[in-house]
């Protein structure tokens, strides 16, 4: 849990708990695996969107295994992942029925852990594409947990997916994905993309921003009018600045997303129909994410030394024992 | 007309042409009055969203009279505005009596040759508040043509406006149009906007931009999450630079508005529909157009002296004879 807000390495402390004793329409549950994200740096340091009250035990989202049910619809042994903040990175905790979402109980452990977050976020930008015609997405940061989502999603419609990446190696991966083109985040890459856009005659209404700066305005110039932008990262720290031209002459929009805000506002049939779509798509194979290593709930020093180091390639997860 | 993009003062010619022969479905129309507006002077540096083939006949809107009609449904004497390029600073022309839309005949004609542009321009981007409670409308740029409408044309529907001017001292100006707040368009202007929303406990979830720059982020601290900032300007000539977290914690949305897209994409009937609301808002004087001067058309030079002069209040408009 931590304390206070600061950088993970130095407020994160290893608690012993008890459980509360599971309350009418409650379940006791076991924690299985749980990411470490983005998010929960931001979180841990207080400069995320929201703040919790301290002391809090961070882990946005996992999966847990039922151990006790006082809920109906719910059996010993059940699956879950969290629809509210997991809490994820503690060994069992006590957690409203409703906050929860069954899921099978043959799925890869590790792939069930990290599906709440970036296959929905990916999934969620991308539904404004359904109504587009053959649908091309621009990406940046197309490398990221989200990133290796939406090509996947895309791919598995038959949409296909322009990237751009700071590191042009990783292109070959990202191919292998289904990516349909990768270029490198700078000016020589924005040229290769136009002639690519050119050969495929080729045009974009959808962008997915994670990094804003030089990044994003990169982008405008591969928008065809009436484009829309969505930011949902800022990994740049800088802002989106917008060349007027673009807003009022090519009528490009410019929204955000912020998967929180959905999750608040979702009625239960909308999320449990998406993530029923994706948790098909991961027993398919048609979606997987990067797992860098797994560590024990007591080792987040480790965890935390993997998720920094330069490195790293996928996500760290905590495993419970 | 025009031969050459760049300064009206150095390119305008007065030039003496006779008008083609009146072919079926068209109409050749005498001009009553057409104004400058700032589009125009974009329009002939070459400086405007689209450029035309030269020579050319500037003027984007205006109010003619019917000489002689070859198009069923207008007679002569009949009075009509241009809803394509008006090409309106000019004594005479030929138009298809498509492109045209009937008006009362006994309008006020500095009015009418008015109505195209900035009434329409302030509707339209008003239309974005149809569906919320009570709305609150934030613009900058309110003492502008479009900003006049605004208040106007809110005013009339019962809605509240919140203004920024660069000149403080129009604020008497506006609130006797109807404003229901004008503030200075700095910090200081921003610190009291803020107080006023307090006091008045109001949410704002539409602004309206024409300056970008500094005036467009101010403004995003005054709007309530999921608001849309509404760019159709770009006085300050400087871009709209949206922090991240505008974006994707609070979760507004960015657009561009341009009239001549809009009339280039609506249906006959829409534009009928929106003309004629705002035809009538002028007839029961709840619609006005400030205006500067009127000139005559070969009195150019005399024109675009007042157009570009300092203590110019409101517009400067050509005549026909």
């Amino acid at each position: 849990m931590i304390r206070e807000f600061g950088q993970a390495a130095k407020v994160l402390e290893w608690v012993k708990k008890e459980d509360l004793c599971c309350a009418e329409g409650a379940l006791r549950v076991r924690m299985l695996a749980s990411p470490i994200n983005p998010a929960d740096t931001n979180w841990i340091e207080g400069t995320y969107g929201t703040r919790p009250a301290l002391p809090e035990v961070p882990g946005t989202e996992g999966v847990a295994e039922v151990m006790e049910s006082r809920a109906a619809g719910f059996a010993v042994g059940d699956r879950v992942i969290f629809l509210d903040y997991a809490h994820g990175w503690q060994e069992s905790r006590v957690v409203a029925a409703a906050d929860v979402l069954r899921v099978p109980s043959d799925g890869n452990v590790l792939d069930l852990a990290m599906l709440k977050v970036n296959p929905a976020t990916a999934w969620l930008m991308l539904e404004r594409a359904r109504s587009m015609d053959k649908p091309v997405v621009l990406q940046n940061a197309a490398n990221s947990g989200v990133g290796r989502c939406v090509i996947q999603i895309a791919r598995a419609r038959g949409w296909r997916t322009v990237n751009f990446v700071r590191n042009a190696e990783l292109a070959a991966e990202l191919l292998d994905l289904g990516a349909d083109a990768v270029f490198s985040d700078d000016e020589a890459g924005l040229q290769a993309a136009k002639l690519w856009l050119q050969q495929e005659n080729a045009e974009i209404f959808l962008a997915l921003n994670a990094v804003g700066g030089e990044s994003a305005v990169r982008q405008l110039n591969l928008l065809a009018d009436g484009a829309t932008q969505v930011t949902y990262g800022a990994m740049g720290r800088r802002p989106v600045t917008v060349p007027n031209q673009f807003l009022i002459f090519r009528d490009m929009r410019f929204e955000g997303f912020w998967l929180s805000r959905w999750l608040k506002e979702a009625s239960r049939d909308e999320m449990t129909a998406m993530y029923e779509e994706l948790v098909t798509m991961m027993q398919k194979g048609q979606l997987r994410q990067a797992v860098d290593s797994v560590h024990a709930l007591a080792d987040f020093a480790a965890a935390f030394a993997r998720q920094t180091a330069a490195d790293r390639r996928g996500k760290v997860l905590f495993r419970g024992e």
